[in-house]
């Protein structure tokens, strides 16, 4: 089993990948997410996973996208909570610290600490992992442009912190203690579920226009089949900005009946329908308390 | 009037002030968003301006927290283009530059330009203004330490770059051209709309608990009175994994009959009903082309 993600070893979304299957899988790094799509389906990799939602910065639009743009399935979901490190080369002391890379979301979830660190230049990397790895193989620089002038640290997990040799300046660097990033498995074919696995379907869909009431139908199809919504969201489109997408999570699988008599009715009344997949519910991480 | 804004003079929320109050309206620069809401109950500005969504990140979760936790009314909303452009002090040219400053969501809509030129280091700032701003009062930062090493520009809005006398070394640099931020202005009061003004409301509420089909019922009460939901999205509770709070917009105003009745209805069915206000529609701006 060889998952792709995007990021370098030690990104979120390889942790994502190991929770999902097991701390033995072969992962594969991929530069961008369409390349993460293009290996699924180019049968370089056997699986994918894509960030869908943070539980800060709510959903990743353009992994959706993708979604709709791809004929791939959902297969599994996992969380991961995001706890940012400040990650240095041994010898390096917080108070000397003047640069910080990290991915620009991931500094932006940092914004407090850079606040109350005036003296630390905040440098865009994009991936988190990169900026750990790019720092543990030339942990100075600009020594020879400019000596002394860039004492450098990166933000990212602890594990890629361990899995690049350098040390923890900081644990729990971000503004708010609970961080989590939603997770999405997609494969080239819908995956068999275990056993009594509680199944959840999703789906998007724009409406029909100028359908005055249309997403009380909508919800009508699944509420009169006792079929429970996890996620509801509605996004303008940005370049039609009349229509509408929407994103639904709903409870059972594409397979079960009144999913399908549900989906069946949803078909007349919106357009451009996808099925992203069905596949296990996974539980939300326990809020936990900031170090 | 005076109206109080997130960022320094030149910044896409002052833009958006102007559009909502003219441009002659006296603007109030704040550090932080919270500065803003504080600006508007301690009688310190007459209206607040913020973003809260924008057409490729999406919602912006910690506008909608700071509306729940402050007891102020959303008055007007206003769609600002989002163009951003690479400035730089005279004399320097695209090729010589080494550093570019501005904002982590700026830097990130700008990734493939970044891509595009690996020589150039992205620094965040936390406003893109303020990024033209600094440069434009200290062009060459480290020139006395490493002379020659610090060639820097900014992104931010030509507007900026006009405002700062830095030049526009590039136009639309943003990946995608059609890039819309959707602004709202807060008021201790609800403002009476112009007359003939097409009204809509914003609300949010969490709803009763583990009440099957719940969602169908809430939009039952709007469905059966004719009211239409231009906006729809439920977010779980990151502090209470399984609470998930609702944003929703809907036509009419909060006085009109139909929407009293309908609120009512909704307030048996929620908790933590929150108007935030009723204003006049705005436009979308028109899908433009890249330059």
């Amino acid at each position: 089993m060889k998952v792709a993600y995007q990021g370098v070893p030690g990104a979120y979304s390889e942790q994502a990948s190991r929770a999902l299957f097991g701390p033995g899988c072969r992962t594969m790094p991929c530069e961008t997410f369409d390349a993460v799509f293009e290996a699924v389906e180019n049968r370089t990799a056997d699986r994918g996973v894509i960030p869908i939602e943070n539980s800060l910065g709510g959903s990743i639009h353009l992994n959706y996208d993708l979604l709709v743009r791809h004929a791939l399935s959902v297969t599994r979901e996992a969380y991961v909570r995001i706890e940012h490190a400040l990650l240095a080369p041994s010898g390096l002391k917080l108070a000397d610290v003047r640069e910080v890379r990290s991915h620009p979301q991931a500094l932006a979830q940092c914004s407090d600490f850079l606040a109350a660190h005036r003296a630390i230049k905040p440098v865009v990397w994009f991936d988190t992992a990169g900026a750990a790895a790019s720092l543990a193989e030339n942990p100075e620089p600009d020594k020879e442009s400019a000596p002394g002038s860039a004492r450098v640290a990166a933000i990212a997990s602890e594990a890629a912190g361990k899995l690049y040799g350098l040390k923890v300046l900081k644990k729990g660097l971000q503004n708010r203690a609970v961080n989590y990033t939603r997770f999405l498995c997609i494969a080239r074919a819908p995956e068999r579920p275990a056993k009594g696995a509680v199944l959840k379907t999703s789906l998007t869909f724009v409406p029909a226009r100028n359908q005055a009431g249309v997403l009380h139908k909508i919800t009508g199809l699944f509420a009169e089949r006792g079929i429970d919504l996890s996620k509801i969201e509605s996004r303008p489109d940005p370049e039609k900005p009349f229509d509408y997408r929407f994103y639904l999570d709903i409870s059972g699988g594409a397979q079960d009946a009144p999913v399908r008599a549900a989906l069946q009715g949803l078909k007349k009344m919106t357009r451009d329908l996808r099925v992203l997949g069905s596949y296990a519910r996974a539980e939300l991480p326990k809020a936990g308390r900031r170090k």
